[in-house]
């Protein structure tokens, strides 16, 4: 999976490990998790970069939360194998079904960060997680379809989708909209942007994402 | 303000102008906003992952978004001089008061990166930018007063601020509360948590900081 030799292996089964079955935050993987999203996303942020050399800030940012997100982790955890090799509570049904993989993948970026340093981590994440399992070409493309499934399933379960101004500012003399999708009158996801567009596309991702879609 | 000789001078010079007087996304600072601000939070990531190692993944969060936040990245950039050196249009008013220069200090940030690497950039930000500007033992201690400064803000200005449960959740067999800062009923702010007393805590941090107090 990994490509290398492990040299630290006390920071790889903490990675592995999840809060069900280790309690201590020293133990589990939360905290590697929280340095390994971090990291993950500095490296996609530069990949986006050099790939895109004349696409903005918002395409950029929209480009990245489709690559990174909960669910998309977790698909590519499961198929990477974490799935069989995380230590986590099996009699615990609901955690079968979660998304905890995608954090165990996080962790393991955390865990090849603190122990092989950035440069190796940027060409491990590029090679094993982005060129193998990231299609940016194909994500391009779908920001054309999100909102339609939005709606598709907001009609499908009988309830009211809307997009509503939750705030507007001024920041560096441009108007940046806060653009919230609600559920039945409810802000289930909320996201910002410089016009009204990119922000409810925004937004209808990270419903997408919340309910799990 | 660099404490080092620039290799490629180019990018330096994207990293200060502001889009008010570059138009085009590969002359202003915006993209190199966005990967500076992702290289920051994951050195910020590593420098409380290690100066912490037995606090849990919700202290780290909170207290990256307290030395992070848009705000005082704006004050650490004036106080590092950057308000003198970005290119910017200065007969907007607006900007001038705006917090464009700490966008700027996450532009320079991602120049830095771009010319010197991970590691130099690591070096650069922990001595020039954390122990120089941010204060973590202090930054420790100010939850306790975020939630009273928001309040005293609502009170003064004849608003009604409250917290609501915007969405409940499941994650890894907890629950994950979505709790949002509500000011006459409009959710300004808000943010997750394993418990509702962090999650509310975050938001009344995101509040404190879109509001700009």
């Amino acid at each position: 999976m990994l490509g290398f030799k492990p040299g630290d292996v006390q920071l790889y089964k903490t990675a592995l490990s999840h809060r069900s079955v280790r309690e201590g935050a020293d133990e589990n993987n939360e905290r590697l998790e929280f340095l390994g999203d971090a990291v993950l996303s500095a490296i996609i942020a530069h990949f986006l970069f050099m790939k895109y050399p004349y696409k903005d800030e918002g395409f950029l940012t929209e480009m990245r939360s489709k690559m990174v997100n909960r669910q998309k982790l977790n698909e590519i955890a499961v198929r990477m194998g974490l799935k069989k090799i995380t230590i986590y509570n099996k009699l615990d049904t609901a955690l079968k079904k979660s998304q905890i993989f995608g954090n165990t993948l996080e962790a393991l970026i955390g865990a090849v960060y603190l122990d092989k340093g950035y440069k190796k981590t940027q060409q491990w994440v590029e090679q094993y997680i982005i060129s193998n399992h990231m299609f940016t070409d194909e994500l391009e493309s779908i920001e054309i379809n999100i909102k339609n499934k939005l709606y598709g399933w907001a009609n499908k379960n009988g309830k009211s989708l809307t997009f509503v101004i939750v705030n507007e500012s001024m920041e560096g003399g441009r108007r940046l909209f806060t653009i919230g999708a609600t559920i039945d009158g409810e802000v289930i996801a909320q996201a910002k942007g410089f016009n009204k567009k990119d922000a409810s596309q925004l937004a209808a991702f990270k419903a997408v994402e919340n309910l799990g879609l």
